[in-house]
């Protein structure tokens, strides 16, 4: 007998090496995707038209990048992140197979980092967690690290590892999907009219539209992406927090900003990589987010028709990013900017489309 | 360089006869349907049972009528009413043949008027809207009109072509599903008793139910109907004009007036046209949406199974339709009033089911 | 002419014997099972992997036990409810059948007992309701017992008939899913480490997570099961009744609870029956949800492989569940319980997975 609420694990649980298999595999249905277009407004039409998508030579529409991740990751919370006092950070996010209706995902984490803090009271874990489909390929991998509690102080510190992390996940390492053949059809479905040789290094876009956070908008997706972490629902808890709120998270936040830069990146069609990203403020609900996009680097892939863009998404909140001198300041970050992530999104190049 | 953000259309951009391919073709899905039915409450069986459907002809369910119609709509926001001052209004709205999961839309419209307002700084367009499937059959059509904002007010005025459109669709140009047998299972499905024999013209319904919107329903309905304009989202923006907060997108209040209206509507299983509508009063969350249906016209149809009844949906909020005195007076709509719609439904006759 | 509203059933209206045919068939879809894990955070790997699903002997994965349920159980208010003075109870709940994405479900009631109350102004009347799917085939059987009005206090009293109810389903009419085939891909799919043989009878699990229901969650989940009963929706009405506000549906909160409830029962893979269940306190949109379980019987069942728990899930709001001293005293139910419900779960035994 005893209590059989598994309280999850704490720093001095994790051993480096090891693999964790995550619960609650996931087969991915036609209900995700219509939710995932009413939570985010997700426009992008490679997710919403499987002629389109045949077309490009594609099987079927793949799922939208941001929902694949955000349930792949939603499966690592309850044995990774359950005791966490921070969520560090995150980087090497690959796309790695397009991800279709029908298709069943599941996650590991193998433990590649530890570093017991001086205080002795919590350490950071570093994990690198990989999501396979049903034929066991792998779609996503990613690393991320996050503080996490000890439980007992007294347990022995591990030998100290950090692992090595690319800057960025560079060209190379970018999968572009084998089968893809741009076509003249794009253009009229995206209803852009650049492409990856408009886009220049520095430039700079403010997508115009923002989008008000309700409760039951990111406690639906927070839901639907099965992370159960509790600062996003449980009001009565948090009220007696200094947050005094739930808290919105983060993938929301993201999947948000992708939806608002469709305006002005209509031709990036998919996500190639995310190479790291900063939720530099928390978002409530009732926040409206804006977003606004840096152009970081630009490289032309091996298929003449395709190029990758490296950019710089930024989320803020409740302010115009037309009104926002400077994303960050020796003093840190603006306190309305909400997201500083830094992604590569493939997109066609001028004349194939 | 410069900005890649497409600001769309304004005045002086449309051009008589043109034919404007509208982006994002959509397939519509399982998680449309549900997430229709969890949006407004809609219990219409022959969009929700399979078995019935193919009892009554139909190879499979289809889908709602307004669900494929503010999908359809939602297209063309963003080439045609992005710089609106005003939405004036919509005719002919024909349902040409049922929508099934499954299906692909896309949506062009063709400029079919244009004139100028005397004070040069806006005009009006009207444009035909066509909503194909991926077989290129016309699924879904409609006008409707739009005051522009003109970008550059020295632009010349193009020359003023107004189109003549129907009062109502006529009976000859409604379209009945080819295949539809009327049988005695549709009785026990919907609930109803009264069938087309037993509506009068001038008769009455004032429907029981209230439907109070909150303001994650409608944000996620008109993103599930990538309807992207702003002022339905964007609650920061909102703050600063005269509503104060985000308006309810008039599709909405439609929805929820036709869910409501089952009660007492129950076998009026599909509808034919949209003959007009006046959106009389706006919208917000919070509000609690009422309903009251005259009975406008009845006419047999060439099935003697089947006849059609042309309706006045009126949409009133925040008062229970018992308590409306005057719809509108000289001095306009009462100003509870939010919904008057003109709108024409196929009924089985007495005895067919 | 005259009012073609359908008022609904009064305590005078139901004859005993007679069964009652509802309205609105539903073919259960993808989108539903993909809105019930977003509304109620559900993670029971049963109903979100096909593959887990297969390979325990179901030919896909069933859908959630509850979704199910509530769907079937919402067939029923327009004819047994909609003029109810109070639900007082409901017991002898069976599931007969997995249902799975694509059947097509229809309920009817059979009058089962009669009893006028002696104030001669309402009554108490049982229904018996069976649900079918499309092979005629029964998945859901229950009865309850509602307080109806009269509509004509004249009318005169029926015969006084109470059926006989079982306290609990007993274990030899607990139906097993015939092919269920337990195996060792289940530990690693739930994440759980407790078997049927772990729990025993007294034992109390408190389960930490809560969940903030707010106003879209719990009329989007009630609009899904096409439960029409207003006080869910129209919060103009409810502001002038005691309560103020719209209430939340009692099965909102059954499904809160059990999800909740994963965490401590991650392997009590399917139910089984519900024994009864008390709403003790009504829940409103805001209120914190937490949940306790506690185990009021085992039983071994004929497959050495599985056992029955009997549980009983008490839902609290807006305090942890560590803080309540009292589920129920003399004087009644603790004014933070809103849930009592006596449930029995099917779980694996230990060794076989």
């Amino acid at each position: 007998m005893g209590t059989k609420i598994n309280t999850g694990r704490f720093f001095e649980h994790f051993v480096l090496g090891e693999t964790i298999q995550h619960a609650t595999p996931r087969t991915i249905t036609a209900g995700d995707t219509a939710l995932y277009i009413a939570l985010t407004g997700a426009r992008n039409p490679l997710h919403c038209s499987d002629p389109l998508a045949q077309s490009l030579g594609y099987p079927q529409a793949p799922v939208d990048d941001l929902l694949a991740f955000h349930i792949a990751f939603g499966k690592t919370v309850p044995d990774i992140s359950v005791n966490a006092v921070a969520n560090l950070g995150y980087a090497e996010v690959r796309f790695l197979q397009p991800v279709y209706v029908g298709d069943t995902l599941t996650t590991s984490s193998e433990v590649i980092g530890l570093k017991q803090n001086s205080n002795g009271k919590n350490g950071v874990v570093w994990v690198r967690s990989t999501t396979l489909n049903q034929h066991q390929q792998p779609v996503l991998s990613w690393v991320r690290w996050v503080m996490v509690h000890k439980k007992n102080h007294e347990a022995p510190a591990p030998e100290t590892v950090i692992p090595t992390l690319a800057e960025h996940v560079n060209v190379e390492s970018l999968v572009i999907p084998a089968h893809l053949k741009v076509n003249n059809a794009l253009s009229h479905a995206t209803g852009g009219n650049y492409w990856w040789d408009d886009y220049q290094v520095e430039e700079c876009l403010r997508h115009p539209a923002g989008l008000t956070i309700h409760e039951s908008d990111h406690t639906m997706a927070t839901h639907l992406y099965q992370n159960n972490a509790r600062l996003h629902f449980d009001a009565h808890l948090m009220k007696s927090t200094p947050q005094g709120q739930c808290l919105v998270y983060g993938g929301v936040v993201i999947s948000a900003c992708r939806a608002l830069s469709f305006e002005g990146l209509e031709n990036a069609i998919a996500i190639l990589a995310i190479n790291g990203g900063t939720h530099a403020n928390p978002s409530y609900a009732g926040d409206t987010i804006y977003c606004l996009t840096k152009v970081l680097d630009k490289w032309a892939l091996p298929d003449p028709a395709l190029g990758a863009l490296r950019l710089r998404m930024v989320g803020v909140k409740n302010i115009s990013p037309a009104n926002l001198e400077n994303i960050k300041t020796t003093q840190g970050y603006h306190p309305h900017v909400v997201l500083d992530l830094d992604y590569t999104v493939l997109m066609p190049r001028k004349g194939n489309s």
